[in-house]
């Protein structure tokens, strides 16, 4: 196995720019790449992109943002979406202390982006009006220590390994391994995020992926596909939409956002999934978790207009996205006892045949087969705040 | 036309010096220079800067901050002011989140800052004292995600242009395109702002120029000179100064500020100006644009001490400097359809000879010659918050 | 002597590396070593750092973060902590403005972390709970923006100067000269901070120099020594530890933190020095400085778990640690009048063998041989908030 670190800031190891192409890359991974690269100007000044290519799939990674995934790429065909606000924004443009609490929407534009770890949700204020806990958290705002790149020569696999801590000394000391993987010639990136409480004293956290896509996979007709238990919308707008609430209609100006919270069902081994197809059913996004390691499934619709951020977003979480004190209060908050690792593993797959599609959507229906979904028409009180 | 892109996010192009003059330019451009710089160390770290000599008039441009222009010079004549900030200042260092909303002052020591463009003015807090809008907004504190530079052969004209966005997903998507150019050998820049909303949602925007200039124009018995039809003192201490209200002091420590809003004159076709000229009338500084582009003109005198930053602020706009709210309530706020886009030119110029200095005040007062001026001796109430 | 300007941002003159070594010092300073270095990723991206090694002790100061001594090391003794928090964090990344007014915390990680200037202590809040000074304040999470560097040709002296600003227009201004000295061989580094406040207005200044020590010196059975005249615990959880304030004890997960407020006393000359000592008092940490400089001195016994931070914090300060305004009322907050310097000169030495501990403790004592302490069981309400 080779092993290029390229970013330890303990150790002042850091490569700016960095290209592995046929001739630097083991006979296994032919075909693969992998580029280093820093941004520079505008809102992107110095943020670093680590993509992964393995013959079929690239992604584009950013230590910078808490090894978020900025978008991936099966061939011609684009999984992320296109944010009003151009990124990636490095953190030092997020305002994220604004009184408002909602300064974290000013760096959103990611396919992949990761809400958490001390708290995520809506922000939350103290009794004097004080906010406590911004919009989705600090997680997506912080940069890796420490960024490793693995290569397997027998395999071919590609391995980018980054550390990333959340700590405010005398308050929370979260660290959060991230390994991301790409075999080549495969369709799917695996992401498997390790969250330590590296305090002697107990902590907690919350975590939820949100995971965002728009065009072309987003279109009038596309389908979200789930073996949902029960659902809940979070609000009367969302209520409002019950009776499509699992199609996509076309981008629409002044559309208000609905959010649907949803319990799935699970194979005898917790492994589930959910598809995103188009209306085609010709290609789609799959991903596949665990659900007692992600219990909680929210269903974001905002399909405004394009110049607006036409998106949805499957997001699988520890916990969903409500001001954290009611997510603890009704124990959906995860604890960690000192010392103690959480392990959250992801896959993300893109489709571009009906075949596969097809394959995907059957895989998914197939860990319930006879499923019976509950659908609260009034939202759940234990679930929506 | 030789077209060289400095700055374009998008296209991973960036160019973080260079230097045109004699060998590079094109021969109508004899004795013009560019200079692109990256500053290094202090709160300047990382700030960008421009400067286009057009082989009498020098000019700074930040692209790092909104495209402002930190200063400028005539020879040696230098237009700017020295404030006790030392900057040019990276956004960075700038707290514009702070919850008292005055971190923006940590940054403010241009010539040209802008104020907006989602609003500007004095802070603004919700009915808990929550800050809703900091001071001046956000747009000089944005890096420019784009920066090109024209060079036209034939002219030798110099113009760069700029793209700032000021975005925040689901809440406002305003973009700057600005056009700052010079000719060989004049003594005038000129500034071109189009703001467009590209949300597909109708939006809105403020906007002031705060253009603001110390010593060496600034001095006991320099003057201020505009076309003014009416004229209001913010509040009881500038009233205090009403009978010399265009005339300066000589630097005085412990001067609290005085502003003074005013509505200008123009001529038929919209065009007015303004003039500040040294005590002996053989300097000056002018400036020129539309009244139906920027109705609002704020004089602000803060003839502190010099080390505290004596200065004197001309400030066209869209709007006085009251909260938002205040400006929503009178209809000072511009509104912008979907797709729409507000234009505005500002011309300014500098002038070291007395001649010069009598044209630019006949041109100034030539803008409504039979001129009276109504002086409101207590604040007016609709446009003093 | 030889100069080297490593930063000046208004000259446009910045070294991001430089190595000074036997063949470019001069013949005195034979043994000693100058390493400038810029950190690249993570949260240490772009703090800039100046080693200087006098050949015995190593010093590492940080212009990036308002000239901070990260650690020091007497040959293989560190002197420093073992924070949480994987330093030294780049201001961009610390959120002062946090409506809590704790985001300080995520950048504490020095051995000497200055708070001030305009405030330091705990956060304080106006009536509405906004916040109006953050945690420890501004200056450690400020650049330096000029940096020099001195070496006496006749006698190998080794100089860092640094200049440090905290200013916000129309509110304070306020500037730091910072003199850090090393002589060759020497176990010890000197500090002198002048402040200047540089505005034509009346100002004023609080500083205390958070000085902080983990392992190895601190150890169960380490001992600060101090010639205390009066000694008031913080609250009634420093009063639970009276009996032993002057003691450690070993790591214990959960501990709660320790404060003890005090006013020693000084020589006729008014100097006046601490011990921190290890068990076996066979290395140590010593400080001298002023007592008309910085007349209040506060202990922080902070033995929570390694994993957490297992620290003291031996704090000479213009004040005490308390919310601003509980400081001016109680006459504790330095006037400076227009122009007006303060002067500030700390000495900290390290120790590794017992003759050198015990030579330390007695020159500490010796300041004041017939002292008698008189210790208020009760927080004294005119120290504690």
């Amino acid at each position: 196995m080779e092993s290029i670190v390229l970013t330890d800031v303990c150790k002042c190891v850091h490569t700016p720019e960095l290209r592995l192409g046929e001739a630097e890359l083991p006979a296994k991974a032919r075909g693969c790449r992998v580029v280093k690269h820093t941004m520079h100007g505008g809102l992107s000044d110095d943020v670093e992109t680590v993509e992964i290519d393995n013959g079929r799939l690239s992604v584009v990674v950013l230590p910078t943002r808490g090894m978020g995934i900025w978008a991936m790429w099966l061939g011609d065909l684009r999984i992320g979406w296109h944010s009003p606000v151009r990124g990636p924004v490095h953190p030092k443009f997020v305002p994220l202390a604004e009184p408002s609490g909602l300064g974290w929407l000013d760096g959103f534009d990611e396919l992949l982006c990761r809400c958490g770890l001390v708290s995520n949700g809506a922000p939350e204020f103290d009794e004097r009006g004080q906010l406590r806990y911004g919009l989705h958290g600090r997680i997506a705002n912080l940069p890796a220590r420490k960024v490793e790149l693995n290569i397997a020569e027998d395999t071919g696999e590609i391995t980018l390994i980054g550390i990333v801590e959340e700590t405010r000394f005398l308050f929370h000391q979260l660290r959060m391994k991230t390994t991301i993987t790409l075999a080549p010639g495969e369709n799917r990136v695996r992401v498997v995020d390790e969250v330590t409480n590296f305090s002697a004293q107990p902590g907690s956290m919350e975590l939820l992926y949100h995971i965002n896509i728009g065009r072309p996979l987003l279109e009038a007709g596309a389908a979200f596909v789930a073996p949902v238990k029960d659902m809940s919308p979070r609000n009367s707008r969302a209520a409002e939409g019950i009776a499509n609430w699992q199609r996509y209609g076309e981008p629409t100006p002044g559309f208000v956002e609905q959010v649907y919270l949803c319990e799935l069902a699970a194979a005898n081994d917790q492994r589930t999934g959910v598809l995103l197809k188009n209306a085609a059913g010709s290609s789609g996004f799959g991903m596949r978790f665990r659900r007692d390691q992600l219990p909680c499934f929210t269903l974001w619709k905002y399909t405004g207009a394009e110049s607006d951020g036409y998106v949805t977003g499957l997001e699988p979480g520890v916990n969903f996205p409500n001001p954290r004190s009611f997510e603890e209060k009704h124990g959906r908050v995860r604890k960690l006892a000192p010392g103690e690792t959480a392990r959250f593993a992801l896959e993300l797959a893109a489709y571009d045949t009906p075949d596969e599609v097809n394959a995907a959507e059957k895989a998914v229906r197939g860990v319930a087969p006879d499923l019976s979904t509950t659908i609260h028409v009034v939202p759940d009180a234990t679930w929506c705040a």
